[in-house]
C-alpha cells in the first residue's frame, strides 16, 4: 500500500482527493492536514465522508512534518505558494509531491513570478518538476519527484489541441491559421471552497458571466503546453477567456480554428481518434455528436468532439472534463499511478453520474 | 414626494427596496447609507441598477444622521440591532421609521431579549412600535410612528392562519386540532447577502437541508401573531420548521392541521376566499389548484391554496410569497403606502416573472 | 456471476442500474431492452455510459423474452403495470423478480387496484413478493423470487419511524401521539425522464411546489410499512404530503411527531442509534447534525437526525437519501445482494459525490 | 389605446407579451389566441397572471381572423411559419403586424427556404418587411407594416458588432481581422416552452453544452445585419457557436475581435460609449467592468462591456440581455412603440430582477 498525505483537506480538491484515494486498491491516507480545522474529523466537516473516512485532520506543524515525511506520497490540495515552502523537505526525504496548486506548473520561474506574484521559494526544484498531464509526460512522470498538477483550463486546452500541433508537426504547410480562440466556461466549484460574496448561491445561480478578460494565469500554462508540443515553424497565438456556469462541476472549452486550404484536406476526427486510440482517459466522441460536462460528472474521463465545417473554414474542438477530477483530483490519482508504475487507471474507473 | 431614506443598502433587502421605490411614482429616494462601501455608488455595486439609480452610498455618521432626520421616512435594511439604536432621534424628528430587522416584531421585550441576545436599546419606543403586517394592523399602521417589518416566514404562517382563527373565535367548538404544524421553506436570497461558506453556490445547489430545528427566532414571532388574532378559549402549538431550498426567491409555507368533525363541516375555501376578498395583495386560488413560489417572483402577491380532506380530516394550507417583497421590502412599501394615506398598492403592481 | 437483464432502461432508474451494475464484481448485465429505443446503443442515449457500458437496447418481443428467460435476475424499470405481465413467465423459469415500479409493492390487491387504477395481473404472484426493504424484510428476501422495490417516499417514512413504532411495541404506555405528519421533498429526476412541459427546465428552477396534496400512491404504501411494524394497540394517523425541489436527485422527509410524557422520557438518540446499530446503509447522525441531501449524492446511504426537544413535547426525524439510489436503483441492487446471498454492500461502496 | 393581440399566447415570448403590455400605459391586450388551449383563462396556464389579467384563449378560426383585422397590432408569439400566412390578410385591413418568429427576418427568400425549409407564403410581403432592431433601423420602423423581430443572437450580435463596423466604414485601413468569432450563450428558456426530455430539468442543470456546430438560423441573420451595417471594403467571416447555460434567462455573447494595428489605435470604449450614447436600453458599461446576465434580468436593457488589449491585439465585447425581452418581447414592444409614434421606453423602464 502506497501511504498518501493530503495537505489542505477542506477545499473541493481536497475533498474529492479524500474520496477517490478512499476507493483507490493501493493507497492508505494516514495523514490529512488543515490549519483552520485542525483537530476536527474530516467527517464533520463534510458529512459526506461518514462510514468513508476517519480521518482527522492535523495541523501542519514540525511534528507533522516529520510524518509527512515517512509518507509515500503528498498531495497539496493548498493554496498557491504552500507545496513551494515544504517541497525541499520532502523531497530530500524520497517523498513524492503532487501539487494541485500552480507552484510547479510553469516551468519558467519569470511567468511564474509574473503571474503568481511571488517569488518561488525552491527554483532549483521547480526545474526537476515534471507537468503532470499524463498524456503529455506519460515518461518523465515515472521518475518525476515533484508533479505540478496541471490548471483545470490547460488540460482541456492543451489535450484539445495536442493532435492538432501533432498534425501540424508532420506537415511543410499551415494546417490551421495562427490565431486560436479558447473560449472556456468552468462550474463555480472551480473557484474553491471559500467565503465570498461573489461566490453566494444568490449571485451565482440563474447568471453568467466572462471573467479575466484581460488575462488569467491559466493562458501562460496553455502557451507552455503548445510550445511544448511544437515541433514546426507554425507558431500560434492564443486568445483565452474564461466564463462562469452556474453549475457545480464541469469545464467546457469550445476552441475556434480557422482551416487553411491544407487544413480542409485532412480529416481530423480521424486526427484525433488516431491520437487518442490508447488513452483510457480520453475519449474522442463520433462524428457529429456533443459532448455535455454532465457525461463525465465525477469521473476522469475527458471528452472531446470534433466538428470540421470546411464551407466555412471552420474546426471546432469541444472537450468537457469534471473540474475536480480530470481537472483536479482525478488527474493528481492518474499522474501518482504513473509515478508507482500503477495500472494508470487504478480507483479512476467509476462512472459518471448521469443524471 | 415622500422623501425616504434607506440605510443599509448593501443587503438584498436594500437593494429590493431601491428597486421599488426607483419606481414608486410618489417617494423620491434621498438617502442611501452603507458603513462597508460608503463613498461608491450603488449601481457599482449592483450593475442592474445603471440608468435607474444615481445614488450613492454614504456613511451612516452625524452629518448622515442629520439629513435622515429631514427625510420623511426611514427604512431599515440593516442587521438586527441598528434600527432601535437610532430609532429615537428619528421620530423625535417627526421621521417615521421602517425597520426591516427584528428590532420592533416582538412586542415583548423578554421575548426580543431571549431571542436576540441583546438588550433592547428603546424600550419605550417598542411599545409604539406597530407589527407591520397590513393585512392584520392596517388601523394602527395609519398613525404608526415606528414600524416593525415582518419576519418572511411569519407573514406567511400568520396569513396562512388568519381566516382560520377568526372563524374559531366566532365558535363555540374546537374546528382545529390544538397542534398545527408549520413545515415551511425558504430560497436562499433569505439568507442574505453575505460571505459564507455555507451560502457558497457548490454548496446550496442541487442541495435541500432543514435547519433551526430546534428553535428558530420566526417561531415567537409567529406565535405573536397567532395571540393577536386568538379571542377563543381554543389555543394552538406550532411546531415551525423551517427549510433551505435551493432558489434565489421564494418561500413556502405547508401548512398541517387537523379538522375536528366540526372543522369537517366547515368550507374552508369559502371562509378564506370570504375572508380575504377585499385584500389586493392576498390569493386564495380556486379550489384544487397549487401554489408554487414562482407565481408571485418579484411580486408583492402572496398567493394561498386551501386544501381540505374531509376523510383523512386534514386542512392543508399552502402559502407562497417572494421572501424579498411580500416577505421583506415589498412589504415595507406597503407599510409605508398605509402610513402616509396612499393607495396600498402604488408602486407594487408589477407582474411576477414568469418564467 | 449472476446475468442479470434490465427492462425499460432508458428512465433515470434504468440508468443508474446499468451504472451500478455494470460496477458490480458479481454481475453481469447481459440484456437491456426498451420499447421506444430498440436497436440503439445505450451510449448513445447516455453518452456517460461511453466507455462503461456497450450494450445494446432490444426490444421486449418473444425472442427477447426467452432470453429474459436464461437470466438470473430481471430489473424491471418501467412504467407501472408492466412487470406483473412478465413476472409468472419469469418465475416458472427461475427467474427472481425486482421491480422498481408499483406491481408489487401493495400486498393488499384492493389498494393496488384503488390507487393504481388498474387490475392486478398475477394476484397469486403478488402473495408471494416480498417488499424488498431490506432494514426491515431481510430474511423474506433471502428466499423471495419476487420483490417490489419500495418507493422512494416510502422508504425514507419507514425507515425514519421504524425505530420509534418498534420501541412503541415494547411499552404500555402511548410515547408518541397519534398523528404523524410527514413532509417529503424530492428532486426532479424522481418525476422521471420524460417530456412535459412541467418538467421544464425553466418550469421547475427556482420555483418550489408541493403536489398530490389530497393522496399520493406512496401514502398507502407508507401505512403498510408501519402496519408490518406496529405490534401495539397504539395506532397512527399519517399526513403526508410531497413537494417538489429544484434540484437532480435528492429526498429529504420531515417526520414530525409529538411526544408525549412517556416519550419525552425515552432519549430517542439512542434509540435510533441502537436500532440501526447493524445497519450497512443507515446511518444515524451524532446530536445535533443536519442530514442534507447532497452528503448522500449518488450513494445507497440514508442518513438520519434525531432532534428531539423535551420543551417543546416535539420529535423530529430528518432523513435524507439519494431517490435514484436507496429510493431506487441502490435499493434493488441492495436487495439483489440479499436475494442471492451476497454481501449486501456489494457494489454499493461508493462515497456520495460532494461538492 | 392600441389595441393588440397577441397569437399563440402561451410560449414564453407568449406570457412575456401579457406581462409587458399588460402594464404598458397605452396598449390594450383585446385578444389573446393558441390553439392547444383555447377557452382557458391565461392565468389558468399561468398563475402568475392571477389578478394581472383576465384574457381567455381564442382558437384562430374565422372569427378570430376577423377580430385580429380590428386590432392596431398584432403579435406573433408562434413557431416560424405561422404569421406569414395570416400578414396579407392583416394588413390589407391595416393592422401591423410584428412577428416574433422567423418569417419576417431575413431579407433573402432563398435564404429564408434554405435555412427554414419551407417555402415563404408571402414574398411580396416579405420585401416590405422591416428588421425590428430599432437601433438599427429606427426610422424604417416608424412606417413599418410587417416587423421581423430579431432573433435573440442576432441581437446581440449585430449589436456588438454595429459600433466597430461603423468604425471602420470611416476608415482607409482594417482595423479589425476579418474574422469574427461569436461565442454565444443562451439560458434554456431560448428553446421555449415545449415538452422534451432534452429541456427536462435533469437534463439540463449543473450541465451546459454546444448546439448547432455546423450551423445555427441566427448565422444568416447576423451576417445579414453586418452586410447591412457594411459601407466598406473590409468583410468579415463570421464563426458564430451557441450554447446552452443552465439558467432560466439570460444571454451571453463573448464576441473574439483581432486588432489591426491600425485598430489598435482606436479608443474602443470611446467608439462604443459615442455610438450608443442616445440609446435608452443600451449600457455601455465603464472601462474595466464585466456584464452578468442577472444585471439584465427581466428588462429590456442590453449591456456591453469593451475589453481591449493591445498587448495581444485582441477586442473582446461582451453583451448581455434577457433572452425573453430585449432577445424577444420587450424588443417588439420596443418595435411597436417607434411604429406608434411613442417613447420609445413606454412600457419598459422595469428595473432589472436582482438577486
Amino acid at each position: 500500500m502506497i501511504s498518501a498525505a493530503i495537505v489542505g483537506g477542506t477545499g473541493y480538491t481536497g475533498i474529492e482527493l479524500i474520496r477517490l484515494l478512499s476507493a483507490h486498491p493501493e493507497v492508505s491516507i494516514d495523514l490529512l492536514t488543515s490549519r483552520s480545522e485542525a483537530g476536527t474529523r474530516a467527517d464533520e466537516i463534510f458529512p459526506s465522508l461518514r462510514g468513508i473516512s476517519d480521518l482527522v485532520f492535523s495541523d501542519l506543524g514540525n511534528e507533522t512534518l516529520s510524518t509527512l515525511q515517512q509518507c509515500d506520497v503528498v498531495f497539496f490540495a493548498t493554496p498557491h505558494g504552500v507545496a513551494m515552502k515544504q517541497a525541499e523537505a520532502l523531497t530530500q526525504a524520497g517523498v513524492k509531491v503532487i501539487d494541485l496548486a500552480a507552484d510547479f506548473r510553469l516551468q519558467s520561474l519569470a511567468d511564474f513570478e509574473h503571474w503568481y506574484q511571488q517569488p518561488h521559494a525552491c527554483p532549483d526544484l521547480l526545474k526537476t518538476a515534471v507537468y503532470g498531464l499524463p498524456e503529455l509526460n506519460r515518461d518523465k512522470l515515472a521518475n518525476a519527484l515533484i508533479v505540478g498538477n496541471p490548471g483545470c483550463y490547460p488540460t482541456t486546452a492543451i489535450l484539445g489541441l495536442k493532435p492538432i500541433i501533432e498534425a501540424q508537426n508532420q506537415q511543410a504547410n499551415r494546417l490551421i491559421e495562427a490565431r486560436i480562440v479558447i473560449d472556456a466556461k468552468s462550474g463555480v466549484s472551480g473557484a474553491g471552497r471559500q467565503a465570498s460574496i461573489a461566490l453566494n448561491y444568490a449571485e451565482t445561480t440563474d447568471n453568467f458571466k466572462a471573467y479575466g478578460v484581460t488575462g488569467h494565469r491559466h493562458l501562460p500554462e496553455i502557451e507552455q503546453g503548445i510550445a511544448q508540443l511544437l515541433n514546426s515553424q507554425f507558431t500560434h497565438r492564443v486568445r483565452f477567456l474564461p466564463h462562469l456556469v452556474p453549475m457545480i462541476r464541469g469545464m467546457f472549452s469550445s476552441i475556434h480554428l480557422e482551416l487553411t486550404d491544407a487544413g480542409q484536406g485532412v480529416d481530423w476526427q480521424q486526427v484525433f481518434e488516431n491520437s487518442y486510440a490508447s488513452e483510457a482517459f480520453i475519449d474522442v466522441m463520433p462524428r457529429g455528436m456533443y459532448p455535455d460536462t454532465r457525461s463525465v460528472r465525477a469521473s476522469n474521463r475527458l471528452r472531446i468532439a470534433v466538428h470540421q465545417d470546411n464551407e466555412r473554414a471552420e474546426l471546432t474542438i469541444l472537450v468537457v472534463q469534471d473540474n475536480l477530477v480530470k481537472g483536479a483530483a482525478g488527474q493528481a490519482v492518474q499522474n501518482m499511478n504513473v509515478m508507482f508504475g500503477l495500472n494508470e487507471t487504478l480507483g479512476l474507473n467509476a462512472a459518471p453520474i448521469v443524471p
